[in-house]
């Protein structure tokens, strides 16, 4: 039940669209919000006009969202401190937040990617730099577009954490008729799909780009989703959460939607346009570019069979000629499904 | 390796899009095929003009397809019977044929549905009618439309049996480099994902239709996929068969595609078009219908919860209000995703 009579307080760091969506949901909880971003404009666009344009085009934010470039400002007395930095910056941002999260603060993040270089998760570059035990820290993961968040359209996602207490706080937190919040435990398997399906994405948009068809996007899909379970099971992951719904669910919104930057830019890839080209026509984070590398790597590390992400990443990084690797992947032998 | 020194022959029976489609494939392996139709009209159109209009417009079809409305004509010397009547029809059409199979042909069908009133699976009925052993019956599936597997687009599938030997010289059969076929063997689980999918993605349509956007479209994905597999399981299916081409493959194909018939009546029935209404604009088979209220008794007798079935077939059945069922979805209690 929440608390009403005095105002509950969560901080939200940074200002990009999954995190001013999940701004939204909270304020929408009657939370009072408060974002954290490192530039002085967009803190003053969200607090005085009420949007954040770049990020969530003509949308208006309730006036219980304001933000600051202020860390202690943003994080003082806030029960809740939710990270929505990029992968790359979240260490950074996180060691800046540091000495000013509430010991009590329940600290969430939502953000799909490895740390690169380390390959660690989020949560692990959570609990080093916030010193706290990972046990404690929650991720909220699953298919859902903040543009479509943010017309409170029905969503439903997962929040994960090894503290069930933690889960059910955070699920208490962010639930509402709008948002359908389940708890589950298994961090290492939510963060695992969430950034894995990234590459499928990318992939997915590619097939699309180049007009293949909705069979071989389905066979992408369906493969894509076996070949990161084996990496997420073997990385510790429990298999049955790739087909829930930070697994299955945000592959297929996010392979199949138009507002996934992820097969945007897969799509943009298909007419051969340069990855440097479309990366800054993009203008964000396309964080499955990354994380191609990354799963390549761990891949690697791990002596698992990847062939889809082995075709990305020599598509991505070594000018691999496109009908080559549409070739190897369906001229690949005959064998029974539930080999890889 | 196929034998090029004699033709080999196949019969498909009948002329629908699935079984025009497979026969193409049949054919583009160099197989003579012979189609078998109750429909003297349709039966010449294949034969002479090398169209089949009603079921895939605009398709020519190679001079090595024929069809026949005579059942010993088009079984006698075929290696391979592929069975592709709708499950309504099909334990009258394998009675027909029963006299004519050849008795070392391969036999697999290509329905997706189970009997009405029996509830029996495809392969079972045609065991009865046969008077085969299961073990020896195959079925193929998989995310394939039709209108692309006759475009030679890339496309996956799976062929399963109990025995492996006849599951191979199926692969061998319909494998080449634009259609992929992986084997299984565990036929419940094939037959009976291929079959539930349809309620999903008539639920799908009608998500669509009521403009609920990606996200709720995802959701509804992944929780109607742990629902038909939570069923499937209890009827003695391989829970990973879920998560491969005819589980989650088919699911994302029939669900996000334009070209499904079932996800195409429930997007029309989101405006109010009654059922018997959308069921003659469709003039085609619509298996999710049939497949709704088969579940729902299903789900009753192996006591299993199906929230989304349940919803559909108050929709379809017993004219509940779209808008309740969504709210029903969505108002369950908070729970971990791994519960029902």
């Amino acid at each position: 039940m929440p608390n009403t009579s005095t105002k509950r307080k969560a901080a939200v760091l940074v200002a990009g669209s999954w995190g001013t969506a999940l701004a939204y949901v909270l304020a929408c909880n009657h939370f009072e919000v408060v974002m954290w971003t490192r530039t002085e404009a967009q803190a003053k666009e969200i607090s005085t006009q009420h949007h954040n344009e770049k990020y969530l085009p003509n949308r208006v934010l309730p006036p219980n969202i304001t933000a600051t470039t202020n860390m202690e400002e943003a994080l003082n007395g806030a029960e809740l401190t939710l990270f929505a930095a990029p992968s790359s910056a979240m260490r950074d941002v996180a060691r800046a937040a540091t000495p000013y999260v509430e010991a009590n603060s329940i600290v969430v993040h939502a953000t799909k990617g490895f740390e690169p270089e380390s390959l660690k998760r989020m949560s692990v570059v959570l609990a080093e730099e916030l010193g706290r035990p990972e046990a404690e820290i929650a991720v909220i993961s699953g298919p859902s577009h903040a543009e479509e968040v943010i017309l409170k359209l029905p969503t439903t996602v997962v929040v994960a954490s090894q503290s069930v207490d933690v889960a059910e706080k955070a699920q208490e937190a962010f639930m509402n008729t709008a948002f359908r919040v389940y708890t589950n435990n298994d961090v290492i398997g939510i963060e695992i799909s969430g950034a894995l399906k990234n590459i499928i994405a990318l992939a997915a948009g590619l097939i699309n780009g180049l007009q293949l068809g909705d069979n071989a996007k389905a066979a992408l899909l369906t493969r894509g989703l076996a070949e990161i379970s084996r990496l997420g099971v073997a990385m510790g992951a429990n298999p049955l959460t790739f087909i829930g719904l930070a697994g299955v669910g945000d592959l297929v919104v996010t392979a199949t939607s138009q507002h996934s930057r992820n097969w945007r830019a897969g799509y943009m890839l298909a007419d051969g346009t340069p990855l440097a080209v479309v990366l800054d026509r993009m203008g964000m984070v396309v964080e499955g570019v990354k994380t191609t590398r990354a799963a390549y790597e761990l891949a690697q590390q791990y002596g698992i069979e990847m062939p889809i992400t082995e075709q990305l990443y020599g598509v991505l990084f070594n000018d691999q000629p496109l009908d080559r690797s549409i070739e190897a992947l369906m001229g690949r032998m005959k064998t029974n499904e539930m080999n890889s």
